[in-house]
């Protein structure tokens, strides 16, 4: 099929590539005109003109938007305009479910079809075979599953129903992630303050092979070891990038149990700060009741 | 080699199994007759004699004991008057690290190597390739490598370091277990709570597949709903076996934070009741303070 992918960063590129090698053609746009020439030399037809792209595409029209989920808004107001009834927009990034939902209803008064589709698997599986979780319209699903069947692993795609189910999936995945991801680092951190002395790329190695916790999150710890033993070279600072947020609010709207996920999201907040004012607050009280020692400035 | 293996409860009898099939020489002992039986059919040679099974065995004898937690210092005290200098028992249950580093030392005294081994990777692995860790003197772990290289995945058994290490590592690997399993139940509860309308055995199966969150425990989650689509045969109430505890017990001598861990353990201690006493007192203190209703037995 023809597909106009919009946004070459690091999973654009990739998916691009991914749809080249299965014989797809790709029209990418980009502002980056280095990515651009890296696309053109590996099949694809490159523009910085946006016009120019969706008038390259045939009817229907099918437009891939892989741009991080804070400039889809603004690529949506471009191309909105330049699409018509029954054009197909794919937005693959991270975008909060209830946006998606917006965004669906906003390009059905112009009869464009919107799916709203979950990425997983990284920048690896994006080259290679990714997954992915696709919501919205089944009549534009139908169309353009060939292209998800074919950039996918095995049994690695799912059309998971209505409008915004898709990147819902997506987020919830993360919230797991997030907790699967804690549970990892406190067992090697008491790997560390233990009486033991493990070789931590070995350790990871045995429990990627045949263990109940193997997982492709164990085998992302293994190459972690194997580069540095000890993790020296980083600092235990947790970013996050949204998504572990959206599952705990949405556990909240729904009066949801989910305080695993929860704490895993706050001790990455916790990981930002080198010191904390809840700190401060119990000591000092330990020290107004008990007069228990503070540690001074 | 010829292993003496003591137990034949579902993991006994399917190392014993795996043995066989790697052309080694399994002596089983095991007060069920039916156990013996079935394994005297696959070849091994059976008693339920503890004398005649130690006397079968070539020097140095290999004991391998395979029993509950609770009755491996029971099984110890009936057969450590058997042996002699030289020999070698392996403990491939799930003790405490440190109740295996005690009878390390008991065994010492009179020059029997005690290896306590880490077993994981369920049934399954037992009967097809298990993943071992292993913990104890290299000189005796040197000789019964085959065994376990044998009987393993590949890459799936690690010797790691002096006594208790074995079991350690296995105590950590499980309570990594558990906040893996409470990160991927509290997915499925936003899910099942959500305006969405999944098929869970279709979303762990893509989820087993490319995804971040990819994991024998997403493809277990995968089987278990393929067998009750909505889990509706069964209640949730997560019991526990020790390791889980044992883990969050170290952490706090060690003074390592492992929330994640120990929610997850107090997650399953709450599923254990209907009701709590926590409950009562908040809401007795809502109560007491702002008139808010509280629901009446």
């Amino acid at each position: 099929m023809k597909v106009g992918l919009i946004g070459l960063g690091k999973m654009g590129l990739n998916i691009s590539k991914n749809l080249i090698d299965h014989h797809h053609e790709v029209v990418a746009f980009d502002i980056n005109e280095q990515a651009i020439e890296e696309i053109k030399q590996y099949g694809a037809h490159g523009t910085t003109n946006l016009n120019e792209l969706v008038q390259s595409l045939d009817h229907p029209r099918i437009v891939w938007i892989m741009v991080p989920h804070k400039v889809v808004d603004q690529v949506i107001q471009d191309i909105k305009p330049l699409l018509s009834d029954g054009d197909i927009v794919i937005e693959a990034g991270n975008s909060h479910y209830k946006e998606s939902m917006r965004r669906y209803e906003e390009f059905k008064e112009v009869g464009v079809s919107y799916l709203d589709v979950g990425t997983s698997g990284g920048m690896e599986g994006a080259r290679n075979g990714a997954n992915y979780m696709i919501g919205g319209d089944q009549e534009a699903w139908v169309i353009v599953e060939p292209i998800f069947r074919d950039t996918s692993v095995k049994k690695g795609y799912l059309y998971t129903g209505k409008s915004g189910s898709g990147h819902y999936l997506k987020m919830v995945h993360n919230g797991i992630e997030y907790g699967m991801m804690a549970a990892i680092g406190e067992g090697f951190e008491v790997l560390e303050k233990s009486q033991f002395d493990y070789d931590y790329e070995r350790v990871a190695r045995v429990w990627s092979n045949g263990s109940v916790i193997r997982s492709w999150l164990m085998e992302l710890t293994e190459n972690a070891f194997a580069n540095d033993a000890k993790l020296d070279g980083i600092k235990g600072i947790m970013h996050s990038s949204g998504e572990g947020k959206w599952t705990v609010e949405e556990a909240l709207d729904l009066q949801a149990a989910t305080p695993v996920i929860a704490l895993s999201l706050m001790m990455r907040y916790r990981s930002l700060e080198t010191d904390t004012f809840t700190g401060k607050v119990v000591a000092a009280l330990r020290n107004e009741f008990g007069g228990h020692a503070v540690e001074k400035k």
